[in-house]
């Protein structure tokens, strides 16, 4: 049998679709288990004073005042995915990031929750806060050079998020290497995709709808290279476009674009649906893909810390990375033609 | 390239020949986070009443008397490993298991320190308390079900012996499974290997050398199946003889008879060497691969703990031990000779 089929088989035969559900936040010492266990978690009663109700729009735009924050735009809520461009060829695609205030921001998303409808925004143009680099807390913030001068955006709120969860950061032996603020709603999907980080992702308002797929079952997901893309503004018109890389830069991404949807993954795949409320927080380890919705409008924290390097762990999810071909996502299509036209 | 040639390049570039040494145990989390890396670590500074030189010979023969004991006797050292039998077919075979006293076999022991011929004992034979059911403390002690009644062969000895070590039981929330006496000599070699087992070895007289190669690294062993035997002793000649079993047993086991042969493992094998010496603890992760020597007359201690079975390390050790055939340890031979017969 090919070796990735017979490990994704084997792996759920013994694991199956058990995710722990704990009352209250593990100690360092569970939560090390944890790690090396390396199943989702869902975590309750994980307290920080962002998640006590206090993060209303009110607050939130008291706090943030005027400051320039940076806004993922696109013209239908799919920020980094696989968007058909010119010719019907398909780009990864990134979105157009703009500069707003708090208050105009939180404005959209308003407008645009009273349009329920996925993918259309109220001005058919859909804003996730979702820089991830750190917007909250930089590894510049943990080696001691976040002097002030260079405070990621989201400083004013760094008073209600601690910097590290003191039961993942004794375990891991590290500090984070990125604390982020998630802002989107309903319109807004992240594609499905994975990350070498142990990830803890605590909501704070709305709801997180997570789909995962364990490392083992990544092939399901059907990689391909696609060219790089991404949205801007058109001066004159004001509209979004897309606009092509002149570089050869090739992103690897999964061609599945919603993998709820019947029959779009193989049969060894077995996804795990999680809905994170208020107040909880979904351990995600490193490595396993996650597609995740929104319902409403969301507000969530992340911390993310670097997965062990050494050992098993990152040689294994490497060889579920490196196994199997990842073909030019634009030229099966080409093939299928050939084929439809012989 | 081969899926299993791959994982073991792609690990050991990851990771090396790299072994952490302790001046002092692990804490419990510290521990934990040394199981997720899975890598041999030797420990020092480990104490407990056995390995303050308090297991003298004298010491042993005193809190033993005339208890019987379970000796392996073989003509060659080599307990459980591949022996050649009639018509020069492999075997693997089993020892001839003796009932004596601690003195005697003692006495048998020191005899044959004098004869430091690898292999040679005084009469012939090598004597190897080498039980590794329990013989201090087994599943049943830990279960409540160790009544005096059945209590193992070595039962005198645990006053010396703690049953659990605190900083392992924690981390892996288990007790042990068994918790083992051994005691040989220079003429004794264990057959390299791997168990299913978190295993800490800590060496009280004597030294133990530890040939090891990590999980990935066992497709280079040469696995084989093997009918089985064991050694009898013929009660009219009162030599060992080597009886064939009646059964269709076959037995998997490492073709390869000794990896410090140079040669013997293919170029991807990297083996780590280790000398454990009195006071000195290794921790053997599951499914890591060891052949042990040992110096001089050697008292060791082992505690066996089952290993996590959710997540991927049990899948991943499967997979390792799965991925590749198994060809019969017998026709390898007669192929052989076929070919250089044409």
């Amino acid at each position: 049998m090919d070796p990735l089929r017979w490990l994704a088989n084997d792996y759920f035969d013994l694991n199956g679709l058990h995710v722990d559900v704990l009352e209250k936040p593990p100690t360092a010492l569970e939560f090390s288990r944890l790690v090396h266990i390396s199943r989702p978690v869902l975590i309750k009663g994980f307290k920080i004073a962002a998640n006590s109700n206090l993060w209303t729009n009110e607050y939130l735009i008291e706090r943030m005042g005027s400051r320039p924050i940076s806004i993922a735009v696109t013209p239908n809520g799919r920020a980094d995915a696989i968007t058909t461009g010119p010719n019907n060829k398909l780009y990864f695609t990134e979105p157009c990031v703009e500069q707003m205030t708090m208050p105009d921001f939180l404005a959209k998303l308003s407008g645009n929750a009273s349009h329920p409808q996925e993918g259309q925004s109220y001005d058919c143009e859909t804003y996730y806060l979702q820089s991830q680099n750190g917007n909250l807390y930089s590894s510049r913030f943990f080696d001691g050079h976040d002097d002030g001068s260079s405070s990621p955006e989201f400083e004013p709120l760094r008073r209600d998020v601690p910097s590290e969860i003191p039961w993942c950061s004794q375990p891991l032996d590290r500090t984070p290497d990125a604390v982020n603020l998630w802002i989107g709603d309903g319109s807004s999907v992240s594609s499905i995709h994975s990350d070498p980080y142990e990830n803890l992702y605590t909501v704070v308002r709305g709801e997180k709808s997570f789909t995962l797929l364990p490392p083992t079952e990544g092939w399901c997901l059907n990689e391909r290279v696609y060219p790089y893309a991404s949205y801007v503004r058109d001066p004159a018109s004001s509209k979004l476009r897309l606009q092509l890389s002149a570089e050869e830069t090739r992103v690897r991404w999964s061609s599945i674009t919603d993998p709820n949807i019947p029959g779009a993954l193989c049969d060894s795949a077995h996804p795990i649906h999680i809905v994170v409320k208020p107040g909880e927080t979904l351990y995600l380890p490193a490595g396993w893909w996650h597609y995740v919705q929104q319902t409403g409008i969301t507000v969530a924290l992340n911390w993310w810390y670097d997965m062990e390097m050494r050992g098993p762990s990152w040689a294994l999810l490497g060889f579920l990375r490196n196994m199997k071909d990842v073909p030019d996502g634009n030229e099966e299509e080409e093939v299928t033609t050939n084929e439809t036209a012989q």
